[in-house]
Order: structure tokens, then C-alpha cells, then sequence
């Protein structure tokens, strides 16, 4: 069975080129590729039209005979992943759909400082009936350098977007590192220096690789409000980010709901705010205004739960419980329902469903 | 050998009870004294001047005879932790030193959402030569439940505090959690459902208890600039926690520096900062104006190293790098240099410096 | 609801007193049972007849009301778990079926140090219809201690046994430690320090506890042939446990399965074992003689695979790969098919199959 | 600077082939050596006499500037490490001690089986004073498939034996794995599948790799008899290891300890043996006929600690506590020792020393 996958380097430390104090600077346009070639692990031959036919060898571990084809292909300018933008999102997403007859699955190679939003983003924007894997994937050091992740980060991303992607669990937006594929909105950077750099705290991984591959059959996630079409992000994105700390200001608190058409506040704990006068009356006076709340932990592995009287007034200001939603997952969330064209109750309602699987729809009850 | 230690109670789920409905509601007082007092592991008799023994067993595993004599005091309005202030902890240090003649080791019983902001701010501002254990703790679940972590950790923290008070490495403020003391300015919460709500992400503990009790000597903090006197916080706090995101929008950046003496950029792993021209002049006009600025990184184990060419205009703008200080610690110590009678380019000295072991002051030089 | 569970200590550190020179050593009949109602998270009140009931507070966390009264028997002679003998395991077994109208639920306070062997080999001899929670709990340090995990170990062996007993994953023998309870032929001794004493490495544990209590809803194992009478073991185990290691002498091996009815070999990696000439005589002549062999691996997380060609003359010579069993359930599950009243050829297919859901009966087929 | 070191292959996993089937099968003479030099990341050119240069690049992350070049040489006979015999170890600590004056650094390729036990082994067979690194090394999956941990792991090695091979932690027998190295003598195989296939339970690694290379600045081991001269294992190895299990028989024990010169026990928990009466004979006798016992935990995280009175007898008995030993040290330490030209007491106290670091000497008196 052939497979096709399209590898898409949007920038990011994995393509990333050493200069002559060995600082970490953009390569030319096509070295990346050409450095692809250069890796006997990735690469068997070339066919027509710049299709690299990945070593029959390395499918060897896949369920049936395959044989995986992939494209590469750079963007112009590659981006630094600190500076990426909502707006880039909707480019990576529409050059996805534009490109599905061709491909079976996607590779989008990034860097690993944001990988966690737009891997949350991709996977509310692309359409649910959009049933191909959609790979990020990248590399604490470049590709360039012997000592690197990088040719086992391509390498695992290729054999999932190939041969594994027929796998229903699969087929959704997720990212590959350290030989571990994780679901796109459950993700999230938690080491800067350790080749293992991503984990979901909440969530176990889809796929784990050792000698052998072994896949999770987690249910897909499903519900009935998630058929939500393809639907790109606006240009203005009002969604805001705002961690709880003690003595945080009114007049910062303030300033950052004007003029935000959402916050996702990370709160304390099992989702705890404080109970201050001014910073109910300031919540409320927004929610009143349509301003958009959606609660998640700053905790690393923590779940919003309603136990503590202080928080018992955030439901009564309108805002929603994000449970197990992780900061980056809750941001991009916002951001999408922000621009969805839709009443401000519609928004709130898809805040409150798990949409792609990004929070635990129904906590067991007791 | 007769050591004295202080139990306060401030606030927190430890002394919290369970109304009708099973909800967590704050005791009257002495409730939390009185149900000290059931426990066998942590009452073996009452003195005159409610001095309370503990069990001469439970201090077995010192190193030599002790006995260990402690106070339970409760605050007036115990707090929640979630809205406990900074004006809070100048009052738990000022009781500290207030009663420092009196007792050879303090323990802070503390709601958990909040402890480790309070445990790095209180070493902060005790002075350098304050060298008695200052022990934060707490429980996950309440004292009057009998599923609870509340006897160990008030238990482990009496040992601490009181036998192994006299070992260098915990003459400091530190924080008891889970058969682990931690130092209190490296310390975070990172789960709110395990009793192992705790962790020292890049920091390793200072004691594990197990069978045995195995303290690890690493060798305490010092520096030259270190010998700084008690100094509380003022009432003005105008220090911020800004944490970055994609798409983070002008106005809200600006807003947030308008006011601020100091800002807190939590930034994308090894200390990344967008490049963006708005940002860059908005960092470093608010530097122009004295405005602090503190890098510390978002990423759960992850250390500010500029590498990377996207952030270079950094340190020409001013910000210092927070290595690797958590975000708790970051802000403590922002409103700290803050409230010292000091100039900015004093103030920035302090934060460049590691004044109480709060970060790795000297990367190992390749 | 009421229920009702035998609290049984059979030995172990859990139940010693501390003699004048700090030495544990078994306190004196009754001694325990003192000692667990000096506790307030484990009594409330005693009943006639000796009844003990569980605060009703403990039960909170329950799915809904219930009532847990237990009974504490103790053994006229507590046995440590190091000289703990088979012929032991078929007195507990039939004090839990001789009482088995009496309780709802079985706990059985044991020393740490064969625990897993005695939990793995009551699931064996328990017949499959038992469906009532058997626990095995114990301690790192004693009850009598102050600094001690034992009361935390029985409250939480008594919510399991008692009202999470209804759980079909309960059902079985467990072992419960450290807030985790784990299916009783999965689990293994890992630490002799830590309160985490023991884990399970290739299979998660059934129930975690913090905050809340989670219950994993893992399928309860079951085959075509496990439904096994209740059969004791007798007297004269001639099970042997081998563990390889580089230079093991022919005659050290050939006088181990002299007089052997079952061996298990404890192998390296995957399930390896050496091809020398002299070895594959051994064990092919000891399995003429019908002596039963299974392979186990040495390696904390090893399963044997049949893999590489120096081991494929295992099958061969009649060696039933045991896949991810432990050394401590593969031994239990020899001495008792080596008990059964069967044929070769029928204890050699029980070792093949899984009985009580000791390994993984199914490898995934690529 | 110039580093030269040798990559000894003597068999294993990492330079076997997958034949037709997809079963590894040993290749033939040379194919390893043509294998490593396909891959970019190992390769820079070869000069004369076979140096291999590796590429520049490969040294970015060392100290200073670097030149590493190395010779490949495979054994005629490659053997699986499952039938790896203690004279083999004898061979490869004779071509270490013959090459010396060619090296700068030594890396041994081996299977992962018993790979632990010949690092173990090596440590015990080399001079003291040999202070040049001796690396042994592997993969979970061969050199010849692209999804392998080979290239990382001896790439790695060639890292530590050359340009990191001037830290006197480096200067020993240490076995690198999945970006960490280990002593040699403190490891253990502990996970079949994963990539992370060893571990050191006691003891942390002295190296870890991710973004940067991390050296944990440990002291090395020293001890006043640790002086002792390279001694090769004789032929005839007579050590044992005997691993507890309940119900351990007599006859199994006695044959076990007829033929042994030393019998290493492994106990369960903190050290623990059955108490029995023939139990006690039959060590007390074998004592009296000079046979060595060495006492080490069949806990993973297990640790000899003498406090329970039911193994005071071993001490007695003439049993030496191994403390944190691992098995695999304690084994190939009993070699050692048997084929030394020394007397029983001689024989006794090299047991009970640490002679390179392989348990820890003195536990901390409290």
C-alpha cells in the first residue's frame, strides 16, 4: 500500500542552521531538504517531482507492507516559533485542506516554544469530518548537528502520518516527540532542555515507541455538538491569558478585560480565584458585557473542580469550568469560539462541550 | 534535648471542616487545636501554657534524644489561601521574628493553592541571618477527615522543624509536603488531586523521609550581596506577572506596563520572547522609565539560556534572566526589591543576583 | 448499607513493637488490636461481639452511605514474611473461605517483604467463583510508631475492602499500599525505603487515591478455563525458581532440576536464555522426565519475546513462555499446578493460559 | 586535540541484521564497520590505517576543541550476550589493557542482556589505576534499521570516551544508554521494549544529555585497599546466586552450596533470610568450609540494612551485607574475589569494602 504524506517545515530549531560562532541561525531556502537526503534513515531514493521514497526497512514495523512517499516542502520564511501568530495558524490549517486530495497525512515541523498552542489551534479549526493525521512535530537541536533528535522526531512523525494512519485514534491533530505521540490539544512543553520536552500531564499518550510500537486504543473523542465545520480565525484576536497571582492589581485586572472578548483566567489550584469584591464586580461587569471566562488551572496536573466556597460565585459571573483543559488548549479554544459567527450563549455553550476532545466532557460522577 | 517549635495556623483545607453538605468550610476557633489533641502521633500530653508534648516515639528517628514542646496557635480569621496578599506574609514574618526568643522552629500550616508564593516570599524577607527553620505545610485533604495527609505532614514538619532543625540545609524557609521538605523559593504546586501536590522542578528536595530519614547536604546558598536585613513588603505592590502567549495583543501589554514597577515575563522555554517592533520598543520604553523586568520561563522544567537570536535585544532592553527561578519565586522577589529603599540600578542587582539560593547563579561556563 | 470485614494480621512489621533498644520485635497477643482503636481515623466504636465500626466520616468518599464494621483477628503466632511458607498461604486461604459468610470483604495484614508472593498465590488458590475482595496491606513501619504509613494502609484496605468492595475490579486479591491498590498477582516489592514499597510494571494499578479516589476500569480477567475450583496446595512444593546469570555451572542447574517437579527460569531480556549444549540437554531431559519449566524474565519490565534465534530452542525442549508474568506469580502459579491433581499435559496448558489475569493472555498480533 | 578511541564490537543487538523473515541474525565480518559509515552523524571521512574522523560538528558540545577519531574493530565470533561467558570478560579487559597505549578511550559494544554484568565485571578486572574511559554500549534495536537508538547511543559514547574522557567521574567503567551514562558497577537492565533500557537504582547517572551535556560532579570512589592491581578472572568460576523464594527446599540449597566457592544470597527487602534451623546449618557449615557469602536485596530499590532480629544470624554466620549492591556487581564481585590468589579473610574483606564504588562504604551513623 503507498502512502503519501506531505512534510511541511514551518520553522523552528529542527531546520534551524549552526553559523561560525555556533549560534543557531535560519538556513537558505532548501537546505533543510537537502539535509533531509543526507540521513540514510529517511531517505531510500528520490522519484519525479521531488517525492523521497523513505527506506522500505524503516516500515518494517508497521502493520502491513507499505510504502510511505513524502514531499518537502518549506515555507519562504521560516518563523521563529515565539513569534507565531493566530493568523499563521489559518495558513499552516488552509494549506492542510488545500493540499488533503494529495497527501494521506501531514507533517507540520515547528518549533518547540509554541508547538502546544498551535497544535490546540489546528485541531478546532480543521473540520471534524477531517479524518487524516496531522503530525507537529520538531526537535530540540537541528537537524544539522550530529548529537540531535531530530531524525527520530521525522522518522516516528513519517511512520505515524504513513503506515499508522489508518488507526482511527490517529487520525486528528496530535504531535510526535521523543517517541511519543500525544493527542494536539492535551499537549504541552514542560522541559527546555531534555530531548523529552513535551508531555500531557492529563492524558496518557496515544503512542509509545521502544522495540516495539505500542498503540493506545483510547476511544475517539465524540459528542454532539463537535461536527463543527472548517471555520479559519479572525484577524483580531481578542482572547486573553491572564494567570492569577497573589496581589494581582485591580487596575491590571481591569485593563485586561476592556477590551477582551474573552480571558481564560489560570486560576489556583482545583480552580480556585479570589474572592475579592472588586474582582467579582469586575468579572461580572464583563460577563455582562459578553466578555467571554473560561477558567483552567495553573497547576501542572491540575483539574478545575467546585469544592471550595471562595470560587462559588465564578458560575454565577458566567464562567465556564474548563476542568482538565490545559492553559494552551483553553487559550486557543477561546481565540476559535471568539470567531466563530455566533451569539455570545452559542460561544459559551461550545466552551462548555469538549469540542476535540480537549477536556473531559463528564467528570464520574460519585 | 529540649527544642520549642511554633505551629500556626493560618488558613487552608489542613484545619478547614466539613459542613452538612460535605463542603469545606472554615472551623471556629480552637476546632483545629482541639483536633491537634486526638491524634496519638502528635499529642502525648499537655504542659501548663498549653505547651503540647510530642510523642517521645515520634522522634525515634532523630538523631539524637530530643523532645519537642510546640505551641498551636491559630490566626483570628484564618485565610483562604487563594486570597491571601502580600501584606499577609509581612504579617506571618513579623510574627516570626516577634516570637523568634521564644521557639527554635516555625511551621506555617497554609492553604496548599497559595504555599509556595508564601514560602519564597517569607525567605525573601526574613533576614540572612535568621537561621531557624521557617517550615510551610498544609494537606489535601483536611485534619478532621480521617483519609488525610494532614498528621504526616504536620508530623514531618515537628520533626523538622524541631530535631532536624539544626542541620544547616533546613535553617531555612522551606516547605513539608508528602515525605518531602523542599526549599521554599524552588518549590511549586503541580498537582491538585495527588498527596504529592508538590515538586521542586529543578531544585532537588532538601529531606526525604522514607523508613529511614535521608537528608541530602547540599551546601546552603551564600553569596556576597546575600547578608540583607528584614525588610517587609510595603503596601503597594505594583510588581506583575505578565505570561506570554501567541497572539498577545499591544494594549494589553501596554496596559500592563503602564502602572507596573516590575514585570514578570513568563516567557516560551529557554526564556523566549517574541521579536515583535511594538513589544520591543513597549519593553524598552517602560525600562527607560525604570520599570524592572525578570525573564523566567513558563515551561515547567524549563531555564532562561539566551541561545537564540529571536531574543537577543533582551538584555539591551534591560530585562534580567531569571535562569532558573520558578515563576512563584520571580514574583515574590520582584515585589521584594520593589519595597527596598533602593534605586533601580540597586534593584536590578538584586534580581541579576541569587539572594536566597532562589536560582543557579553561576551557569557551569562551557 | 452495612458491611462487614475481617481485619486478619498474620505477622509482619506492621504489628511489631519497638523493644528498649529501638529493635522491632511481635508485641504480645492483643497488643495490635489495642493499638489500632487508639486511633481515631480507624474507630469509632465498639459493638458487641467485638465489632469495630469505621468513623462514619472515613466512609465519605464512599459511592454512596455506607456502614464499615470490621473485626480484627489476630494469629497466635505472627509469622514474619520472610520464613512465611506455601503451606501457610492454604491456612489463610481457608480462614477466608471458612469465614466467608461472615464478611463482606478480607484483609490480610502481612510483612512487606513476600507479600507478593502470598497475594499472587491466593488468587491462584481462591476458587474463580470467590468474588469477594481479598487485600493484602501491611506496612513499612509500625503501627506503634508515630512517623508510620500503617494507619493510612488500613483505612484505605478497608474503604477497598469495604464499600468500593462492589467493584467488579475489586473483586479479586488485591494489595493495597501507598494510596494505590494493585491486582495481587501483578505486583512487586520495588523499594525497601520509600512508603512506595511496591509497584506493579506492567500493569497499572486498579484504584489510585488522593483527593479523590480513581478507579481504573480495567476488565476483570477471564478465560475459557479459569474457572478453577478452590484446590489448596500440599506439603511438598518441589518449585523451584533458577535465575540465570552469566557462568552459571551445569552442575548447579542439573542438581536444581533433580529433584524439581516445575522450574521457573528466571531469564535475561526478552525471555534469553544460553544455547549451551550442556543446558539445552539439561532442561530437555528434565522435561522427558516431565519436570514443567516457565520463563520468566529477570528484567523489572521484561516480557519475554520470542525473538532471537538463540532461544528459539525454549519451545523446543517444552519451556512455556510466562510473556509479562512476574518471577513472584510465576513461582506461585508452579507450586500450585504442581498441586493440582492433573496430568503433565494439563498443568503444562494452565501454565499457558491465563488464570487470574496473572499475564497478558494475548500478545497483539502485528 | 587529538582523541583516539576504540569501538570494539563483540556482538549484540546493535550490529546484527534482519535476515528474509525479519529475525536478527548475526552479519557477516565487515558489515558493521560499512553500516556505521553511512551515517552522517558518525562519519566524516576515514583516513588512513581505517581512522574514522568523526564529523566536527559531533564535538560542538564539547569543552574545548576536539578532534575525535576512532578504529572499529568486530570480533570473529560475535556473541550474543546471553551466552557471554566470564572468560570473554577476561578477553575484552585484555585487548583494553594490550591496546592501552593506542587509546585515549575504549567503547565496548555488547548486547544489553548481560551487559550490566560485564560492566560490572570490567570495573572489578581493571587496574585501579587504569584511568581511561571504558564505555559499554548498545541498542535495543539494530544499526541497521533507521528506527534505531544506535547511532544516539554510540555517538554518545564516542563523545564521553573522547573529548569527555578527561572528567575523572568518565575515568572508569561506565555503560551509556538512551543519553545517560552509568557507572558500570551500579547499573542494571531494568525495561525490554523501551529505549530507556537501563537504570541505576541507587545511584544517579553521571551524565545526562539533552540540549546541553550534564556532568553530575561526583567524587570518585577511593578507598584505602582499592589500590588493587589488574587481575583476570580464572577458568573456573564456582560463584553462585541464589535468589530467595518462599518455600526455597533444603536439597536445593544444599546441592546449591556443595560445589560453590561463593554464593551470593539474594535476600528479600532490607536483607532478609529465612530464619530456619537447616537454613542456618547449612550456611554455618559452608562457612566453616570457607565458602564466601555476600548478601544483596532481590528489591530493585532494595538495600541490606541489618534491623530485623530474624537475620541477626547472618552476620554471625559469616554472611557479608552487600548493602546497596546491585546483583550483577555482587556476582561478578564474588568472581573477582574466588579467582584471586588470596585467603578466605583476605577474601572476606574485599567483600566487605567498596573496591570501585560499586556499593556505598559507610552508611551515614545517625
Amino acid at each position: 500500500m503507498e502512502k503519501r504524506v506531505l512534510l511541511y517545515y514551518t520553522g523552528g530549531t529542527i531546520g534551524m542552521v549552526l553559523d561560525d560562532k555556533g549560534d543557531l541561525t535560519p538556513g537558505k531556502p532548501g537546505d533543510f531538504t537537502k539535509e533531509v537526503k543526507r540521513h540514510p534513515e529517511l531517505f531510500e531514493k528520490e522519484e519525479e517531482d521531488g517525492w523521497i521514497v523513505l527506506p522500505q526497512k524503516a516500515t518494517d514495523d508497521c502493520p502491513s507492507q507499505y510504502i510511505v512517499k513524502y514531499l518537502i516542502e518549506e515555507v519562504e520564511k521560516p518563523i521563529d516559533s515565539s513569534n507565531m501568530l493566530p493568523e499563521e495558524w489559518n495558513v499552516i490549517a488552509e494549506k492542510i485542506l488545500y493540499e488533503a486530495h494529495k497527501f494521506d497525512g501531514f507533517i507540520v515541523l515547528h518549533g518547540t516554544d509554541t508547538m502546544a498552542y498551535t497544535s490546540s489551534a489546528l485541531s478546532f479549526i480543521l473540520p471534524n469530518e477531517f479524518s487524516k493525521p496531522v503530525i507537529l512535530s520538531g526537535a530540540q537541536r537541528t537537524l544539522f548537528e550530529p548529537r540531535s533528535d531530530a531524525v527520530e522526531n521525522i522518522l516516528g512523525s513519517l511512520l505515524m502520518a504513513g503506515c499508522y494512519g489508518y488507526h482511527p485514534t490517529i487520525q486528528q491533530v496530535s504531535l510526535f516527540f521523543d517517541n511519543k505521540l500525544f493527542q494536539g490539544n492535551r499537549v504541552t512543553k514542560f522541559d527546555s532542555n531534555s530531548f523529552e520536552a513535551f508531555t500531557s500531564p492529563k492524558f496518557k499518550p496515544l503512542v509509545e515507541m521502544g522495540v516495539d510500537i505500542t498503540v493506545n486504543y483510547t476511544e475517539r473523542w465524540c459528542s454532539t455538538i463537535c461536527h463543527t465545520p472548517y471555520r479559519p480565525l479572525g484577524n483580531d484576536s481578542d482572547a486573553r491569558l491572564l494567570v492569577l497571582y497573589p496581589g494581582i492589581q485591580e487596575d491590571f485586572v481591569r485593563s485586561a478585560l476592556e477590551h477582551a472578548g474573552g480571558v481564560v483566567l489560570a486560576s489556583f489550584g482545583s480552580g480556585n480565584v479570589p474572592s475579592f469584591d472588586w474582582l467579582q464586580e469586575a468579572v461580572k461587569e464583563a460577563s455582562k458585557r459578553e466578555v467571554l471566562f473560561l477558567n483552567c488551572s495553573q497547576v501542572f496536573k491540575g483539574v478545575v473542580v467546585p469544592i471550595y466556597d471562595v470560587s462559588s460565585w465564578l458560575t454565577e459571573a458566567g464562567v465556564v469550568s474548563g476542568r482538565d483543559i490545559t492553559p494552551e488548549a483553553a487559550l486557543t479554544k477561546m481565540i476559535w469560539v471568539l470567531q466563530e459567527d455566533l451569539s455570545y450563549t452559542e460561544r459559551k455553550e461550545l466552551l462548555e462541550r469538549s469540542i476535540r476532545g480537549e477536556m473531559t466532557e463528564m467528570i464520574d460522577p460519585k
